[in-house]
């Protein structure tokens, strides 16, 4: 061991070494306990990315995430920067000071050179993706939600935020770049040709993966999404809130992993939660035994509504008393009587996000069948003909979305969509 | 004198002090002459930010430009970073590499803590505002300009940069605060309210400046502007493309002063050049004895279907042969077959510019007639009443541009539009 103030080369973590290297760390040691021969450390093998760990002592328990220079999934082979763990830090700091304590996993720690976070361990949570596959129906996500989004994309943009303090924080996350390279390609670009990674349930999708890929509309309309994303420096997006980045109890909503976290629309974190609740509808059918997925459907299309809706009310809030920021100055509206004059800008901010959101939902959908990156909703259904049944609306509702966004009033019409082509294209 | 690897504090330059400060700076004396003695200094005393010297020797001349930190036309009342010379010594380099040598000023030497940059003396060059003025039509300045645009704006963005690139650039260019904030303020949201430092022909215009500022959709529409602007961060912008950032001779188009460059939309630049003819047009008749102006106002309307047609047919051009950076992939399209995706693609892209670059001209041209940075093209014309006379049409034509630029199909209708108001409003 070297002194303290040895500035170390960053080493992985193991089981066997994770004790030795943080017992003296304060921050660790008063919510583990001093002695590390008294901990119990497990490695959590679900991450795509990184190594997590759980530790456990006679004083409670932390979670230990760390980077490692590749994606742990493939290998060395995918070589991938620690500093993800440096943006996941500021993330989640930002997270829970715009949308409050308890939103996102309370930091204790961060080493960056070693690449590591310390966080609050959650428990008894599960991942929500998990709890929709086996049919439960965590009651308070719907709220906790679209309160989060709203507050954390609110509040980390002009609307809210000093103009020079926003450019600062958009120069830091600017440097996030490769992990927005995996968005942007992944996302946007390679569901759409024969890209080396994707992968599809075969041959059941070659047709529909054929008929996608020749469609010349959603083609452009994916680049154009891709433009926005990439452009519309908006806000300090979470960057992958799928359902697989939530965590929940029946009482406790927690977003987690903001390592894709960068400057991008508001309109993406919100179309990719959404998608993520209706790919759960059209993938219930394939967990489904004796008609018992009925309840399921019906109450996920009721989460998207309640999303949406807690959403642009809190939005609404916010724009009315935290309006801080450059944009929508009151100086032109309120402070001359104009207060309508700011509804109408409401309106129109509002009515810009849905439109871009559905087409963000339209290819987030397509880039989980089609793509590198499949979820369990499909994954997990064993049987390839009822797999594919189950994904081939989906693609054809997400072809939709992207498509004719604009064209698309309310939730409620996307949600009758979503029942109509459940119906009519699974078989 | 300090040896001269001592960093020097920031220290203003002056026509006595200048020689000594600079003989020792071997890109200087090789353009100059190596003995200060022999060179002659004199300020050019019409920069609004900051002090510019003209330096001739022996051996050729130069141009010194240097930052304050302050605003030169105001004081030290109005703090402003040397850093902005930073960002135009950056925004040169990039352009020249852009949009070829030859389209901006040589740069020979800069000094960051001083905020200085030595650069090529442009002669016989005049502001091209100036000869608009007086009834000048410099022959080659659209297909310049509309190259020049092309050029800078397609191959700084995600079109054709590589995406690292670029999001490197956009962090550094993010630092440029101040000189942002400057644009977001005077061009935004100070013409539409009373603000502190506006001001405008009075009592004259009094009439219509009320209207403006009780112009609720007008309003709304800049403040969507002013978020167009601050957040979509799609290429590198010059930041300050008007007709006083113009020099020309009959020969040979340069663009200056480009320190308000940061990343914004293509579409800015464009229209802020546009609106700058077209503020022209409506100063000619101040300018006028014995109806000698039809010329020039006919020539400048076509010199905006000049730019906006050699911009277009540019920046296709450039689709089509450099599209290299991760939007729109060729793989997507040309290397599937699919040539005409990536026209749809192009016609897509170009509209939407059309459209915002309406927007932007119609805001440029209410804050230089309202806001605190007036030009000369008006403030020229002594008679309070012709000037009125000249200003009246052209706020009316910004505020249709600003409103109404969704339904405005082509550069012919605008141009229309232009003679309609000036004919119907300027009484």
């Amino acid at each position: 061991m070297h002194g303290e103030t040895t500035i170390q080369a960053f080493e992985a973590l193991s089981v066997e070494t994770l004790g030795g290297r943080l017992e003296r760390i304060p921050a660790v040691a008063q919510r583990v306990g001093r002695d590390s021969s008294s901990w119990s450390v497990r490695e959590v093998g679900d991450g795509n990315l990184n190594l997590v760990f759980i530790v456990e002592g006679p004083r409670g328990s932390v979670v230990v995430k760390q980077a490692l220079p590749y994606v742990r999934l493939v290998g060395e082979s995918w070589p991938l920067p620690l500093k993800r763990s440096f943006f996941e830090y500021h993330a989640l700091t930002r997270q829970e000071a715009r949308a409050g304590v308890g939103t996102v996993p309370a930091v204790y720690y961060f080493d960056e050179r070693q690449a590591l976070i310390v966080m609050e361990y959650l428990s008894p949570h599960v991942i929500l993706r998990r709890a929709l596959i086996e049919g439960r129906m965590p009651p308070g996500i719907a709220g906790d939600l679209g309160l989060f989004a709203a507050r954390t994309l609110f509040r980390g943009s002009d609307l809210h935020m000093k103009a020079g303090d926003r450019k600062r924080d958009l120069a830091l996350f600017a440097d996030n770049v490769e992990l927005c390279d995996i968005t942007e390609n992944l996302v946007f670009t390679d569901p759409y040709f024969e890209a080396e990674l994707n992968r599809h349930t075969s041959p059941q999708l070659d047709g529909i993966v054929a008929e996608l890929r020749a469609d010349r509309d959603l083609k452009v309309e994916a680049q154009r999404l891709k433009h926005l994303f990439a452009a519309k420096a908006e806000t300090l997006l979470h960057g992958d809130l799928h359902t697989g980045s939530i965590m929940v109890t029946d009482e406790d909503t927690r977003v987690i992993d903001p390592e894709f976290a960068f400057y991008g629309p508001i309109a993406f974190d919100v179309g990719m939660m959404l998608a993520n609740f209706w790919m759960s509808y059209f993938s219930q059918r394939g967990h489904e035994k004796e008609g018992d997925r009925a309840g399921i459907r019906r109450w996920l299309l009721g989460v998207t509504v309640e999303i949406w809706s807690v959403f642009r009310q809190e939005f609404a809030r916010l724009w009315r008393t935290e309006r801080t920021g450059m944009l929508y100055a009151r100086s032109l509206f309120e402070e001359r009587g104009d207060a309508l004059g700011s509804e109408q800008a409401l309106g129109q901010f509002l009515a810009e996000i849905w439109t871009d959101l559905l087409g963000f939902a339209g290819v987030e959908i397509h880039r989980r069948i089609l793509g590198l990156a499949h979820n369990a909703d499909f994954e997990a259904i064993a049987d390839e003909d009822l797999r594919a049944g189950c994904e081939r609306p989906a693609l054809r509702f997400g072809r939709h979305l992207a498509v004719n966004r604009a064209r698309i009033h309310s939730i409620d019409e996307v949600n009758a969509l979503v029942q109509l082509i459940d119906r009519d294209h699974s078989a």
